[in-house]
């Protein structure tokens, strides 16, 4: 229930929550741009195109807003993820739908995901701060575990699995740094491609 | 004479150069923690211990140094790993050399890699602004070399090269977000198991 109500991707799409996503949307665009302290909620609600009242009736103040993004796009992609992870497919090929599906989170939720791992802004609160490592490390946590899956399975060879998992993030979360939405591929290709490369590996065969 | 005059991580160390060096490093965790705008002249002169006049004697303003910063450590950085590319080695041995040069800068300018690839501050001036990515582009624009030379030569199967070289710089460039100087393996020693990991592929033989 908490879950829910603190969701940001919303899956029921309303005339209300049409409006919050934009709000967010917004926001972390600002925040980005302008800093946390640089940005103010009439900043916000002049970029929404809507009245302060308006925008005060959805948020109470500037730190809920930052922080439904920042929490909730951290907790988001790790269900996201986990949630297209085919079951009975073989350990690699879980990596891969991990790699793929974390490109399509990249790709639809883009401010989000620039809100959750930028480094503009820390939040102040300690209490939120944990929340969200909890999750990042739950979605670390997820790959090293398929990894080692991978390992066991005989598909991978022997690995130090900490490194090699932080070797598929730091394809996928550098992707924030040079991505163009209106050009080149999308983000999940860009990620099955990685997996390519990371799995067969550069050299000829 | 101007590349040694804006030199950052500098070579022939001397009082003056110690000085300035812990200024700019003492400016980096600064811009970074707080901003630049949240730091003043008074938060650097205070952090390296010293009085603001002697601050001043080095540098103009806090412009200077950060436009210091940012530009040495981009340019110094493609410096640094050119120089460390072995003549005469095979097209993927460069590669390995690039990405172990690459740990090792990393490891030793820290600070300066922090503050040029850091999210938090974009340079007010244009014209720097575009000297450091064409340092960025020329770093890039050599790794793609490297990758498009060793497919020259057979040791790596056709690929995308820009992808590849992205998937290069990503591992490397992620490193500062995890990477905690005083544990683990040193900076150049991961790089060197990255490049096993996407040479070889993480698949077992």
């Amino acid at each position: 229930m908490a879950r829910a109500a603190a969701k940001v991707p919303a899956t029921e799409v309303g005339e209300s929550t049409e409006r919050v996503l934009q709000i967010l949307s917004e926001s972390a665009r600002l925040f980005a741009t302008n800093g946390y302290d640089g940005t103010s909620m009439r900043d916000i609600a002049e970029a929404c195109g809507i009245s302060k009242s308006l925008l005060y009736h959805h948020f109470a103040d500037k730190d809920e807003i930052f922080a439904r993004i920042a929490l909730g796009s951290t907790r988001e992609l790790y269900h996201f993820v986990f949630d297209r992870l085919p079951e009975g497919a073989t350990p690699s090929e879980r990596i891969r739908a991990f790699m793929v599906a974390t490109g399509e989170y990249f790709q639809r939720y883009r401010w989000a995901w620039l809100a959750s791992t930028s480094a503009f802004w820390n939040d102040p609160e300690q209490r939120r701060q944990k929340e969200r490592l909890m999750w990042r490390d739950r979605y670390e946590g997820l790959i090293r575990t398929l990894i080692q899956q991978a390992i066991d399975a005989g598909e991978l060879r022997p690995l130090d699995v900490p490194l090699a998992g932080r070797l598929v993030l730091s394809a996928l979360n550098w992707m924030h740094r040079w991505y163009k939405p209106e050009q080149g591929l999308p983000a999940s290709q860009i990620a099955d491609a990685y997996f390519d490369m990371i799995f067969r590996g550069l050299k000829a065969d």
